[in-house]
């Protein structure tokens, strides 16, 4: 077992590997090699190069991706902050199962494996307005299952998730951690008294539970939830396996951001791979300094976003570790 | 043979078909029934509906996109406009053929055909500053290559070029078809004498010319080239088959604007796969009202940015064609 405490997880925030050195440098002196003008493929060449150090290998590959959802219920919609009845999260797992969800297309379409947890669906966390989401066994045991989820041989990770609720939780989760208002969004559709109710959640939350947030895994424990835990567990397992990550939408990138404000780049082996239209994430992101690869307006959650951004990233890896060089096909270098 | 003049391409320009009413309808309605909330995922669900209305179909696909990469030689090159010697053209159409450009790494990863002509490498256009660059004989030539070069069993197409000097060529263009000034860019990386080349190229091609640019085929005709053409001639051979289009870079979308110039919406059928690092390139976007899927800085041309963006496009048809209906997976619809 990796952890049995936030204490552990925090010790082992203190020895997080480092990209491959020998493979940066060789997969830069290769990218100057190819067939084509210097710097012509734009961010392609510096995720090329990113995947490399991470691989360990100077011609990366993104062949196997794989993809988590991991799904859970929140207390706070008794506080009516979403558009949609919690038993939706149920049917939307019974759906991921089945292969209808947004989700199983793109995975289907990148080539990616899709595993789904759903952690004690039948057992909201604590409403976080009223008391702690979760006790520290609770956080703990989800942040395990995330962190036990990545499968080391992947190539590629995408953490994903499903939880009526969420936006309100990651939304807390922000504010803890960065300060400031307006951290709450429209979610799945929420109307203006909706948008409140999400606010007032919130802010509730915080002045309930200010003596503890400023430990970023107390802010998991109180303000999250199990699938956002195990997010953030997943994010930290990808790490220690050195498997690259493509973030997804805001609840995705709070759970990454309690990681790296508890250990200043945690997320190095992390990249945006969308801006949602929920509005915060894009402040969220701005925090984190990461440039998203795509723009496209998606607010779905499930890894959406993330899994079209597999696409993105093969391509870079494609055209990194299987173009010619200039020598190799006896092209003048210009 | 669908023309022999550019008279009778004008008259093609005058009978393009319209996209399929009843699968569009249709396609609006099933997107309104899958499993996730209205609009969340963004511009997805306009590009699958879009998809839908040029395939006839509500369930549009994108497993068999073609590729093709058009090349050819520039006169204009006398005139010190790139970076790279002319011979670089043909030495990329070889290395296209030995599999080691960057744009069959992209094709392979996607699952697409690419298709590469060479257009009379040995014999350049005319220096256009000069003298037109092609007689009528020769741009009609170039235009049916490409209309016939498109397979119309694929289901989406991408137009590509290889042409050392043909970003002024294009310059050319957009600043015959749109006024104004400050359309050449870098290309492949010239330095500022190389640009201030460039500029004046453009310059004196437009004035020796000025007689005939107010139609847009004699544009294309006198300031354009071989691939140039041949793209054009794509981008309207499959508009007459109904095939979806991704438009690439700079040159590309030149090539596409000769038509929406000569036909108002005759570019319906395309949208902006990416915006190129080709300064001029958002400019054009914007002339022609389309918005880039992707942003990613790459400035090669091959057709590389459409061919990334085909990615996203699986996706998108993935997810309209494949989920599950709210109906179908028992899930409440909020």
């Amino acid at each position: 077992m990796p952890f049995h405490s936030l204490a552990d997880v925090h010790a082992l925030l203190g020895r997080l590997p480092a990209p491959d050195q020998a493979a940066l440098a060789g997969a830069e002196t290769r990218n100057g090699q190819l067939t084509k003008p210097p710097g012509a493929l734009g961010r392609l060449e510096k995720l090329a190069i990113w995947m490399a150090g991470w691989q360990g290998t100077d011609k990366p590959r993104a062949a196997t991706p794989q993809i988590v959802i991991f799904a859970g219920n929140h207390g706070v919609t008794a506080k009516g902050v979403s558009a949609f009845p919690a038993e939706v999260t149920a049917q939307m797992v019974a759906n991921f199962a089945h292969g209808g969800a947004a989700i199983n297309q793109l995975a289907r379409a990148f080539g990616a494996k899709l595993d789904v947890h759903a952690l004690d669906l039948d057992r909201p966390t604590a409403d976080f307005t009223e008391s702690p989401a979760m006790s520290e066994a609770e956080v703990v045991a989800a942040l395990r299952k995330g962190y036990e989820a990545v499968d080391p041989q992947a190539d590629l990770f995408v953490a994903g998730e499903m939880g009526i609720g969420n936006t309100t939780a990651a939304a807390a989760i922000a504010t803890a951690l960065y300060g400031g208002v307006g951290w709450a969004g429209r979610g799945t559709g929420v109307d203006d008294a909706g948008l409140r109710r999400k606010d007032a959640a919130v802010a509730a939350g915080i002045e309930r539970h200010k003596a503890l947030l400023s430990d970023p895994l107390q802010i998991l424990r109180c303000l999250g939830g199990r699938e956002i835990a195990a997010m953030t567990g997943a994010i930290l397992g990808a790490r220690m396996a050195r498997v690259p990550v493509i973030l997804d939408g805001f609840i995705t990138t709070a759970a990454a951001a309690v990681l790296e404000k508890a250990a200043p780049g945690a997320l190095d082996h992390c990249i945006a791979g969308h801006q949602s239209a929920e509005g915060a994430h894009a402040r969220l992101l701005e925090k984190l300094g990461k440039e998203p690869l795509l723009a496209l307006g998606l607010r779905l959650g499930e890894g959406s976003g993330a899994a079209l951004a597999i696409g993105v990233v093969q391509g870079a890896v494609a055209c990194h570790s299987g173009m010619a060089t200039f020598a190799e096909a006896g092209v003048a270098a210009g």
